[in-house]
Formats: C-alpha cells, sequence, structure tokens
C-alpha cells in the first residue's frame, strides 16, 4: 500500500512527493471516453461497475499516488429535490432552480444510505481493487448552492448574490440544509471506505473577504468540525482564493487547496506550518512543451521545500484536450525531482 | 467643470470622493435599451451621434463625476484584420481567430484617425457637451490577444496559454503589435480630447504571478512608460489581480484598479501611497437592499480613510439588470460620506 498521500496530508515525512489530479478520471483519457460514448455522465455515476471502472482507469494507466472517486459534486441535489441534467456542450442545468423561501423549504433530507448508495457501492467496489488511497468529496455549501440557485454555472452568480444580500435568513436556512447533507454524505462515504474527504468549493473566489466572512465561514466551520470527527484527513479546495485563505484555514481542513495564481511558498508562509497544502500547477500548464512542463514542475517542488505535508495536484481538474505524455512527464518529475530534493542533506 | 476625479488622479485633495462606474452607459437604463433596440452594438460604436448620445445618458440623469467614451474594447481588432462581431446572447464572436504565424504576420498596422476616426469623434462631440472629465480607453495587449485568440470570451484560456507556452516568439511578436495598436490608438484619443486613458486587462486574473511576469510585464512596462508621456493619467484596471497588484504598479499607472476581491485598504498598503487607487464595490452588490448597498459603501470609504488618491467605482461593469435606485444611492452615499469624512478635524 503506498500510503505517501495519506502520510502527506498528516505532514509526515515521505520518500516522494504524492500527486494526483483533479478530474484524474477523464476525457483526456480514450478509456474513458469510450464509456462516455456509451452511457451518460450520470448513468456512470449512477453504475458501481462503471463508476468503478473510470475511477481505476488513470490509477492502472499512471503512477498516480492517491484515487478519487468518480463521482459529481451535484449528485446530493437530486435527492434534495431538484430536478438535475448534463446539457452537452453546456455543462449541467437544473431544471427548478431555488428562488424563494418555498423551494427551499421544499428541499429534502437526503439519507445517503438510500439515494446516494450508488456512490457508496463504487466506494466499496474501488477499495477493493486499489492499492493507492481513495479520495471520497463533496461539494461545499456555497458551490453547490450557487448551482441550486442559478440553476447553472455561472459568471455573475447574480441570482445568489441576491439571495445573500437581499434574504440572508433564506440564505442561511439554504446553507444549514446543505451542510446536514454534505456531513450525512460524507459520512457515509468514509463508512465506505473512503480514506480522505475533499471538500470542493470551486467557485467561492467570487465573494470578497467580508462576504466570505458573514454568509460562507460560519456553515463551513461547522460542517469542518463535524467532518474533523471523522477520523480521516480533510481536504479544502477552491479556486481564485488568494485573498480567503486566511479564513478558509480558520474554517478547517488539514490540506488547504491552492490554485496556481498563489505562489505555493508565499501562501503556505501566510496559511502557517500547521496544515498541508495541495497544488498548484495551472491545468493549462499541461500544453506546454515538455521541458517547460518539467521547469514548472520543478519551481513548485522547490517552493515546497522539504517541509513535510505537500501533495502536488493542478490547480482545478484536468481538461480534456490535455495530452497523455503531458500527464506522465508530470507525475514522473515530481517523483523524481522530490525524492532528490528530500534526500539533499 | 468638476475636476474631483483628475484631482484624485493625481492624489490631490478633493471635497469629496469622486465616482464613476464601468459601463456606466448601457442596459440598466431604459433609454440605452431604446437606442440599442434600433442599433446594433457596432453601430452605435461607428456612429458619433449615437455613441455621444449613449455616453451622456449616464451623465444627464446621474451625479457621476467622470464620463467614459461609449466604445468596445475590441474595436482596434478590426482593422487590425479580424472578423469581429457581436452575437446576441454569446457576446464577442471572432471568426477569424489568431492561430499561427502565419495569422499574426498578416495583422495590420492600425492608423487610428482613419479607421477608428468614429471613437474619435465621438470623444470630441462628447467633450464639447460635458463637465466632467472624459475617459478614454482600451484593452490591454493580454486581454485583446487573449479574445483574438480564443475568438470569443474563454474560461480556460486554452488556446492563449497554448502559445504563450509553445511559442513564446509569436506570442511576444502579438505583444508588440498590440502594444503598437493601442498606444497610436489612446495617443489618438488624448489628441481628441480624452482627459485621461484606463487600460483594461480584465482578464489578467487568469494568469500566475511567474506567467505575468514572463508573458505580460514587459509588454506592459513598455506600453505604460509611452503613455505616460501623453500628458493624462492613466488607470490601469484587471479582476481577480489579488496577487498581481504588485506587477501592475510596477508596469505603470497612476491608478491601480482593485475588484471586490481584495479590501482596499489592505490593497493600497501593498501596492504603497505613492499610486492613486479606484474601486471596488462588487457590482452585485447593487441588487442588495439600500440600506445594505449604504453599509457597504460606507465600509469602503472608511477603508479609504482621508488620504487623497481614492476614486469610488465598482470592481467591474455595472450589470444590465442593475436597478437605477441603487445607482444613485450610491452615487449619493459616496459624495455625502466621504465629504463628512474628508471634513473631519
Amino acid at each position: 500500500m503506498n500510503d505517501r498521500f495519506l502520510r502527506a496530508c498528516r505532514r509526515e515525512p515521505v520518500d516522494a512527493t504524492p500527486v494526483w489530479f483533479m478530474r484524474q478520471a477523464g476525457r483526456y483519457m480514450k478509456a474513458f471516453r469510450d464509456i462516455r460514448a456509451k452511457h451518460s455522465l450520470l448513468t456512470v455515476c449512477k453504475t458501481p461497475d462503471l463508476a468503478t471502472e473510470v475511477t481505476l482507469q488513470p490509477i492502472e494507466r499512471f503512477d498516480f499516488d492517491a484515487s478519487i472517486i468518480f463521482a459529481d459534486i451535484l449528485l446530493p441535489l437530486e435527492p434534495m429535490g431538484l430536478n438535475l441534467e448534463f446539457v452537452k456542450g453546456e455543462g449541467p442545468v437544473i431544471h427548478n432552480p431555488l428562488r424563494d423561501k418555498k423551494d427551499i423549504e421544499a428541499l429534502k433530507p437526503v439519507e445517503p444510505e438510500e439515494s446516494l448508495a450508488f456512490v457508496l457501492q463504487s466506494i466499496r467496489q474501488v477499495r477493493a481493487a486499489l492499492n493507492v488511497p481513495l479520495i471520497g468529496f463533496s461539494g461545499a455549501p456555497f458551490t453547490l448552492a450557487s448551482y441550486m440557485i442559478e440553476g447553472s454555472s455561472s459568471r455573475n452568480y447574480l441570482h445568489t448574490k441576491k439571495m445573500m444580500y437581499g434574504a440572508p435568513e433564506l440564505w442561511t436556512q439554504l446553507m444549514s440544509k446543505l451542510g446536514r447533507v454534505i456531513a450525512d454524505y460524507l459520512a457515509a462515504q468514509v463508512k465506505a471506505g473512503a480514506q480522505a474527504i475533499q471538500i470542493f468549493d470551486s467557485w467561492i473566489g467570487t465573494l470578497s473577504p467580508g462576504d466570505y466572512r458573514r454568509y460562507v465561514f460560519p456553515h463551513m466551520k461547522q460542517l469542518m468540525t463535524e467532518l474533523h470527527t471523522f477520523g480521516v484527513p480533510v481536504l479544502h479546495f477552491g479556486t481564485g482564493t488568494s485573498t480567503l485563505l486566511d479564513q478558509q484555514k480558520e474554517a478547517g481542513g488539514d490540506v488547504i487547496g491552492l490554485d496556481w495564481r498563489v505562489e505555493l511558498d508565499e501562501a503556505w508562509n501566510r496559511l502557517g506550518h500547521d496544515v498541508a497544502v495541495q497544488g498548484n500547477l495551472d491545468p493549462l500548464t499541461l500544453f506546454a512543451p515538455i521541458p517547460e512542463i518539467e521547469k514548472r514542475v520543478d519551481n513548485i517542488l522547490k517552493r515546497a521545500g522539504k517541509r513535510p505535508g505537500h501533495i502536488f495536484n493542478l490547480g482545478h481538474g484536468i481538461l480534456p484536450e490535455t495530452p497523455l505524455e503531458a500527464v506522465e512527464a508530470v507525475i514522473d518529475r515530481v517523483h523524481q525531482k522530490s525524492a532528490a530534493i528530500l534526500a539533499e542533506q
């Protein structure tokens, strides 16, 4: 069992820096495209044999140090009563977005062992086949709320911010409901075998520090406090977060995700070294020539230095168009270069 | 003549903080929608009487302290040889995006007095009618290049970064050509009567600090050095720039634009007080109830304090759905509250 990833989460020494990629099971692999040609995204998520197969594809093909269960952050929205569809070329669409008190009060509680049993079954199946740790995950309350309110991905978060500013008590009600669903969902994932959990607050970077403090922090703090009782490392991820990192750390997480807009060492210094960090290669770097990619990997590893607690990752999910050779080059370089740095006297 | 805006650009004392909004001539005003119902965006830009009319609409209706000429950052792309169209609901589309050496070598030099004469004529007409200063503007090289290469707005800047990383000499060639066009275009705007110029590097926040340093900074520095010889204040704007502000200041500008992701006082402290700042209300704040809007205006003014050199603005353009009452409330509150703060002993 390769335990580099879990050791790094706990800031314990490792022989080489662990590496995994967000969306590592994805369209950049032909094997994944072949499955998706025959099945919709939701069908793959809801069919444990298919979800297991795609989760394992990148582990079989590459030398990743962790696996993340194939699922979508929006899956818990269906049992809450939202009508979710993935429209080709457009991404997720929710046909009955939340706009008022009545919509939010109508949200249903979720029993993950029932309505999300397929994710738990996939976790059990993947665990049986893996020799690297398995990460479970969920969207964070703000990011899920933004999809539920906007009905799709958004540029401005008009309806979300309208509710936050104009109906703060409704917003609180929604965030509380989501916190409950997310905690139960992640507890069930851990019970099914997830050895770490990542919270994706992918779109939190649209908020000012003041709005984060007022509308998100209390809910994240409460959620994280509960997640920390589950006995597995908690990874706390967002993008565009350079002015939110201090609050994200205060809210909780054993590992804070960094995107490429910050320099890893500066961000880690600001966070303090009593927390691990994950990141932070721009996924677009994978379209550069290999020597350029290697230089950028080296730069991140040099900034991380010999201090335990760095997990190498992209700053956001890998793109469908990414060349396989680039993925291989990053993983190899991370392992070789970090082993050399860590072995230095 | 109300010269608060120009005085603030030069960090001279003012009786009240000047305020203007990016996209203040826009769809949130019925008078603007009436014009746009009859004419396309490009027609309004290219018809000085129409451009003059819409530029003046917000000045006649509200107590703004500056006017910005109605135009689009992409206008210089047409005389360079790009086939530009504004597609309803989609935004700008370029039908012949740049992808290789041949495309970039085919770009034509621009004589703004000829091919962009309509903008200059609009500036002359607006100036004759105004009693507040008139701002001219242009997109910055990176932001224009990203549209020229992607062919539209973009989430990931895949093709742009591919060229930056994979063909840096082509990238440099494109940035140099754009620097030349932009400097000539802005020189002509100043000659026609623009009393300040703003550079919109709206999408620069997609870059890591290292990429900004390598692929953008040298071009911005050179451009800004030239703009500073024009004898009018230069405003340097971007979004998502919290980790780029130091470099933006180093590149140049009398005024640095701040978006809502930074706290104004913290950002200004980091920049140093030898530069003015502009910002930084989240445009989405304008959808909050009026008392909440006023609290947020007060918070920004308090952070700016009594130090000269703050221009109040949104952190990005005003949205089409914005209520008129909110615009009025912000302007009044900025004037009243800042006058009170500045008058304190």
